[in-house]
């Protein structure tokens, strides 16, 4: 039995809030039970340096945590003096995740930053700022395709994220922190609308993980992308941001 | 006439909810008009090194923003490796203004962390973070009395504080980011429920002023204060966080 | 009585010695009785980047303290990789005052880098530098004139600053250092020749001011900087630097 | 046809040499090709102060590479004044890896750290040096034993690992530089001497990869990994360190 | 024909003022013609740690240039987040030279600290600093003894320093920045009172140099720090600082 | 006796091997009996920004220890996140080194970057460097003529260096760390080909030196960098890297 009384391929409640930054070019808070992102993507009319007279646009994502998102209060990053691995790591995946669904150059020599920031965390942080980061960037641009700024869509398809993990020997689906802490192991998978896969990471935190125990864990992402593909194509269909 | 069609003397719409972080021991989110912050108040068990063996506690607190709390994003602190000049001087005032109000030796050698995280900035975010940080630091307060950590509330008295400036001339109150940006004089003022000043701050960010419109800023401020304070009076009023 | 022996509203013996440093374009070195603080101005043919092609230049300061100058010895802030809080507000204050007297297009597109290197500190050392950075602005004000590379003086007014407290519950004018490290109620004004306001800054140390006490140390103030731009006036009309 | 004119599931040749550090306790340089990572494992009679008192004892690694590694120099990190995120992100992996397959508390209250410093790269860097960096850590746990500072080898198993990709849609073994920097698909796999699965990353540089052809890869990573330990194996037959 | 007129084996005008900084337990000012440094030494009662336990105590020194000490305002360190390498190579320099004649165990588990800040900088700061620096550590040595805290004073010898150059062909003594800049050898002595060696250093800046003209560079400086020890000498005589 | 045995005027077995690095225009790994640097050389198209426009090219180096090159691991300086002022002080010298023996207009608006990592300590790893950075500078202006970059070998002339020092009261060439960390005096030599002196550094350790014994370590130096200096002109004898 989980913690939380779910079933194994069960994920929490998610909700997916378009346009609660005022000042952003799209935005969204994601929550995925009591884990909670604010994702909100930037227009920047200047692209990075070394895309300068390529014609192409980049996607890139910044990550935080609130110092009392967390159980115990977290130092903040900036009184170290730099973002941890562990912030870089998950910064660097969200970027990727978002760029292998996007037509760079279809944005032109523009750069989009997408800032994912934790309010609150209960485990999942990194995939449900990823589910969350890519409604944000489709009313980004759609902003700029109401302003002529590009003719289409760059997006090319959705994509969504989910952790999976090996809990008292069973694997399950979107791990709470509960479970997450004392996880066997610990997976990540990001998934598109039409099921390819852009990230797989599997991580063994005790023993090691058999290959029937890891396909298990996929096959229970593919159903939770799913899930959260669909509720990404509900809160568009409700109506424009 | 004001932007936002104000009276010279009258406040934005101020807002203050309790409760709004699951984990920290006491928490709010103030709302001064579009500006909002988020202040959380965290405990933690050892207080600062240098009152080790005094009996004395500390209270201190952290500022930041969102990067996309302002119209344009905003580089994270965290990427330059320190916090800036301003965000220092404003988590010093929020310290010493709290602390101004507070028995430290009622708290024990313990440390009171306040966060304040500006969600959305649109002028005065000081001011409104040290209104929400007094709610959040009672609340932590009321916590650990429910659990016999302390017997009294170390809370001496309200501390609210709000800007004033002068705007084409004329003295206003509650300056918000239209008006902020283009006024020629710019003050700050922490005041205690009985009307005490805690910190009184005045800028000339073009011509200097008179002592005549300072003192008009000052007559606003302590209105104004005086109307946050019964709100924070209010809103404890209402039930127990 | 005041350790010093001072009256309340006495300054302490106040010198202003120019040219004191062979390489620099202005100079002063300043002191508050035992207080010194050397102030270089130093041209720069190019402004900051912000301002180019403004045709506005740019009066900016920076301060630091020698680590003897205190009466124990203080790290050196290049040991910690920043300047501290404290320094970044203190040299915020000196470029803001000086900048708040000065006609920075009559410049032309070029920057005043004001250095207030503390030699000795014994309380007031950011009021002490403001006062003595004034005449190094002006005597290199004046290097630039006799060079033809400015034709009038930019200087709109003078410039001086003084602090105040409440020490022992009496309001008292120019705090020593063993004066303002017991003082109550802490107070930092700067203040144009003719008296008006530039910068007002007051702090309650333990308990709260009142708006009375207030007033009489901004009386306090105006005196002392009435004194103070009397002695700049003085030294000024001695000889050409 | 690969650039090396290798087949599809052939490995670069491997070569592990025992002994090459004269002051470390275990070291080994291992190659894959051209790819030369000299390991290094350092005993530490103290272990990390988050163990303390737990009668366990920690394997970490640090990871960089020789400025000159590459085809054209990289800046030293040291200069950025921190590693990037490559950097944080391998040595973390490094380090699960080795962990996975010790008994920390068999070594007791002391801290191994892996030293793997890139001499030349060719790809596939971080998976020679988990492969090397298995054989430094038995080599100093071999030299503990020796010296009666532990009784039995903590490790419970053999662990390696090796890259694969898809390149130009072909999925491949073991990719050169030449092949990495193409590959639509890179993929790593650390896995135990007995087949347990430790670590698995997939991702998509660009367009997503389909559950086939990602279990195609696994395929690949089990025989690659089957050949390393076995080599592993012999390498150690041969003589003692 | 010396820049200056000097002779090519004379020293520009030395003066040592003693008991310059109020707080300092030892100071001195020190100038070689228009360089100018503030030498202070600084009583800790704790010795660093490595020394903890041994009964011997140490020297250490830290320099630093005001930013317009020199010609060009030179940007300081702070902003750099770290000393120069050229600052960290004088300050050990002049570390090494101090305990080279101090008798370490004499002083117990205490550290001075000397601070050198250049006020003014006209070539050779790093010798200047060390020959006002014994005399700031003498002084700060005679107020420990009058105290009672040491009995016997821990220098055994004095301690001068010199720079020498070959400019034009010419191997001159004392250099000023106008012939520095232009040397095609420079170096650096630092010799005892007894005239034992303590740092010989001599670099080419361009065409390498013979040994005869080294020689004959040592020659000058043993004739130079002979009459900067009389000097020393004379100034302790004086009267106590 | 030396621990060694070797006589005083010994050099330790030297070797320098060419082509080590299959990336670098030039490279050279150096040993001096167990001590053993990689020093490679690579071209930089785009000389240094102070240099644009002057026709002239710049040779500049870099120095870093691996973790456990030494007998205890040292800590990474990339962890203190900036070099330390020792290696500053090195790199600093082995670049002056080299270009004093270089003709910079020949090279063009180029730049070289000689790194040498050392890869095992066991003392003079400074002096190696120097040795070993000549070998891989020649190989790169060898490099860079086959390719018509320049026409002619910019080097003037060999440079090597030598460490000697006072141990147990005698005069001794080329320290091994046993010797190096007990000797009384310590000095380095960077010598050219002809006999020129670059660099002269002298060092007491404990007590003073005298100008005999400093001529006599000159006399050894010379002695020693005549070998290395034969031993260069072997190795490039051999045939062409």
């Amino acid at each position: 039995m989980r913690p939380s009384k779910r079933a194994a391929d069960e994920l929490r409640k998610v909700t997916l809030e378009r346009a609660v930054a005022r000042y952003a070019e799209g935005s969204c808070l994601v929550s995925f039970g009591e884990t909670k992102v604010l994702c909100t993507a930037s227009l920047e009319e200047r692209g990075p340096p070394w895309l300068r007279g390529s014609g192409k646009g980049w996607v890139t994502a910044e990550y935080a945590m609130l110092p009392r998102a967390t159980h115990e209060r977290t130092r903040r990053e900036v009184n170290s003096g730099k973002p941890s691995g562990r912030t870089q790591e998950i910064q660097r995946l969200i970027g990727r995740s978002l760029r292998a669904v996007t037509n760079l150059p279809a944005i032109g020599e523009r750069q989009i930053t997408i800032d994912c920031d934790v309010i609150q965390a209960d485990g999942g942080t990194r995939t449900a700022a990823i589910t969350g980061a890519w409604v944000a960037l489709n009313d980004c641009f759609a902003w700029m395709q109401k302003r002529s700024i590009i003719s289409v869509n760059p997006l090319r398809d959705h994509v969504a994220a989910v952790s999976c993990g090996i809990h008292q020997g069973v694997p399950v689906l979107d791990l709470e922190y509960a479970e997450d802490s004392t996880a066997e192991t610990d997976a990540n998978f990001v998934i598109t609308g039409s099921g390819g896969l852009v990230e797989v990471q599997g991580t063994a935190e005790g023993k090691p993980f058999s290959e029937a125990e890891f396909l298990e864990l996929l096959r229970l992402a593919k159903t939770g992308v799913g899930s959260l593909v669909a509720l990404q194509k509900q809160v568009l269909a409700g109506s424009a941001a």
